[in-house]
């Protein structure tokens, strides 16, 4: 492979913390930032949680020199919080917005009102199509009892679909942001197998960082202890990702993270830890096998392309599992918001019924104190008009996650279809469990 | 061009108007869209308004033999109503909820419960990679005074972003659905000169149908007089739309639409009239010039491309001042939430300083009737919990509309950038109007 001919990409990612007012030293911050960005004049920066546009506005101007090209992606209330800045020019970006993000009565978590997404920019890095995503997901607050896990899968499958399916034309992909998942957890999995996208930190040649490539770190001293429990060290949750079209050949040379605190600054950048990865990318030859099972056409290694999709299977059908539970919770709380609205409309009309039958009876002295009639009454109301919200609120999210599990069936169909495509004794050797999503019918109709 | 070997695909699209217990005969109504399905065998059937799960599930089984592969997107609170059924594998579905769709308090238009979106499926179809879209687009309830207008632009740029990013790998692309505009609608065009589609009615050799093709005519029974205001005979508002790849060429043999009344029955299919066209697909040779202009390459005429971008920048000015217009219309809608909010919460500090002054004044009677004092209080609390809905939702549409013209201002800055490649003298022919989304700066930042 001749070196020369290599385009080398500079990638940098960080979970800025930028919630103003209430993250430490936002302003300073942002400066020791824009500094550092000046300074590396990296190619690609994909920032998360930039969450006021007033910041970006400020990297935006610090930035105008060393990267002129710039998009913040608008989602939520007080989101996206997405921005990325390049050496390159932008040609088009879309977004899209996850499905499933938490609850918005759940005001002191934030990550409804931040409308979690991925953002997406179109690129032309000499001569070379690269579509850049960058993206952070609904954050995991207890990791023993996590009750927004089914979100974070939903969203880590449409985070795929999303990538997989709008990275058809492009010769580079690069991903970046925070997933809020380990190395390991399923999202991150059914991420990496289903898109064939590389991990930076896994790839690459030289490291230089935290230990494991730990992105949220106890010496961080924005950090504190109970944020990374049961880690003792810390976890790693922020990723650059990174794949190439069939023609090209992408490498990761080196990689490096800060390491907590900052040379000649009293704080961190942030309290993640920022990721820089150094990629080269090669149009000579396809020295990389493409990992994608759904578009792996050309591969002669059925072996492999078997094991893999069988593995997919089996991702995908943990997936739906979660998903399933996930449903299950939904609708036991919808059902519960209908039992309360019910309750607070019968307890409305009993209310009424009294009062009526005194009235009706006329003389008949008032059974309720006046002030007691009008508080019941309103808290009646009160009562009907949250529970209608959560209803269609649950509602929704029913449908989100019937939608998800719908698509991740028709998805296991695919793949077992696949499968069956490949020589029986193959087929045992890497199949586990009985194929799903097949209705047995005469027709065999499949949704 | 070798007729033998061209494949031939049927598609089907209706909007079924099937509201539960609203929409007339909506179950006699289904079992005619069934028996016509059975009978017609069409290789794609779109539909929209399938509102009702048990609806799909009824069509799913009437038609598991001739369709045996479907698909159902689920979306929004009652939604999203599209479906697909198809002769061929569905091997991936996807769906992109648009991200402005009406308003939750306007319960009687209903489109905010439906979470109106694009649901993809893709197919293959006798080896080629069909790329299938079903959407259905927010309502237009006053042609004169649109207020939806800024929604529906929005919609049709996400619509075209979404089809545009997720075809690069389709060798077939087919659009069907209820797009709620006009064929010269801003939107309409919008979709149409971005993603180089083609309009069926418009390239079909033989067209059996209603007059100019009209979807929603004045002699179909469940329409009145005042849904088509201004126009007499009808509208043009249901679309199949269509384009091949690079070397793929696609011709429409023949379209038909239903005329209002159905054969042997007493009332039509819906309030829609159904659409089916016949495509002619080769993959011999490409004889149609491909008009997206974001990747035309390889086209030799100059002039004809620039002509392309230059009005596709004047159609993307206007979309973005539509927008704008949304943007102002939600900004001072906002701006009157939080207001009321604001005297909402002066008149309670207000009733509790004068009860509290009563209070401390020992012996001063009460200023209120206790009766009044709690109505007083809950009202000002419905008022402060109201505006702090809308004030969130009406920013959530400010984001959304901001986000568009984000978007849309990087696209007409990409296009410009097109137009400076081409000679001079082509561009003072056909580019209209100063350069635009441009900022003054030394180092010439791009947003």
């Amino acid at each position: 492979m001749a070196d020369s001919a290599a385009l080398r990409v500079r990638v940098f990612s960080l979970n800025c913390w930028g919630i103003r007012f209430l993250s430490k030293h936002c302003p300073q911050r942002y400066a020791m930032i824009a500094d550092l960005l000046c300074r590396e004049e990296h190619d690609l920066v994909l920032l998360q949680e930039v969450w006021s546009e007033k910041d970006f506005v400020f990297l935006k101007k610090k930035l105008a020199c060393c990267h002129p090209h710039s998009h913040y992606f608008k989602s939520g209330v007080i989101g996206s919080g997405l921005a990325i800045f390049s050496k390159h020019r932008i040609q088009d970006a879309f977004m899209f917005r996850y499905s499933l993000n938490g609850y918005p009565y759940m005001a002191h978590h934030g990550d409804w009102f931040g409308g979690k997404a991925v953002g997406m920019a179109i690129l032309n890095v000499d001569g070379l199509a690269a579509h850049v995503y960058v993206t952070h997901l609904h954050a995991e607050y207890c990791r023993e009892k996590d009750s927004y896990l089914p979100h974070r899968v939903v969203q880590a499958w449409e985070l795929q679909q999303f990538i997989r399916h709008t990275s058809s034309g492009a010769d580079v992909v690069i991903v970046g942001g925070d997933l809020n998942m380990h190395p390991q957890d399923l999202g991150n999995r059914l991420l990496r197998a289903y898109t064939g996208l590389r991990d930076a930190y896994v790839e690459t040649e030289h490291f230089d960082g935290c230990e494991d490539g730990l992105t949220l770190i106890a010496k961080n001293p924005f950090i504190s202890k109970k944020d990374i429990v049961p880690f003792e060290k810390g976890m790693r949750i922020d990723y650059i990702l990174f794949k190439g079209s069939s023609n090209i050949s992408i490498h990761c040379d080196s990689m490096s993270t800060t390491q907590g605190s900052v040379p000649d600054h009293p704080y961190p950048y942030s309290d993640h830890e920022a990721l820089t990865a150094e990629l080269r990318v090669d149009t000579h030859t396809q020295t990389h096998t493409q990992h994608e099972p759904g578009r792996d056409k050309r591969s002669g290694h059925q072996d492999s392309a078997a094991g893999k999709v069988a593995e997919l299977v089996d991702i995908l059908t943990e997936a739906r599992t979660e998903v399933k539970v996930g449903l299950h919770c939904a609708e036991r709380m919808r059902y519960t918001a209908t039992r309360t609205g019910v309750m607070g409309l019968a307890l409305l009309f009993l209310e009424l019924a009294i009062v009526a039958v005194a009235w009706l009876a006329l003389g008949t002295e008032q059974p309720f104190p006046r002030a007691s009639f009008y508080l019941l009454g309103a808290l009646c109301l009160a009562i009907l008009l949250t529970t209608s919200l959560l209803y269609i609120f649950y509602t929704m999210e029913v449908k989100s996650l019937q939608g998800a599990e719908d698509q991740m069936r028709l998805a296991v169909g695919s793949l077992q279809e696949k499968l069956r495509d490949v020589p029986l004794a193959q087929l045992h050797k890497f199949q586990r469990g009985p194929p799903e999503g097949q209705e047995p019918s005469s027709c065999g109709p499949e949704e």
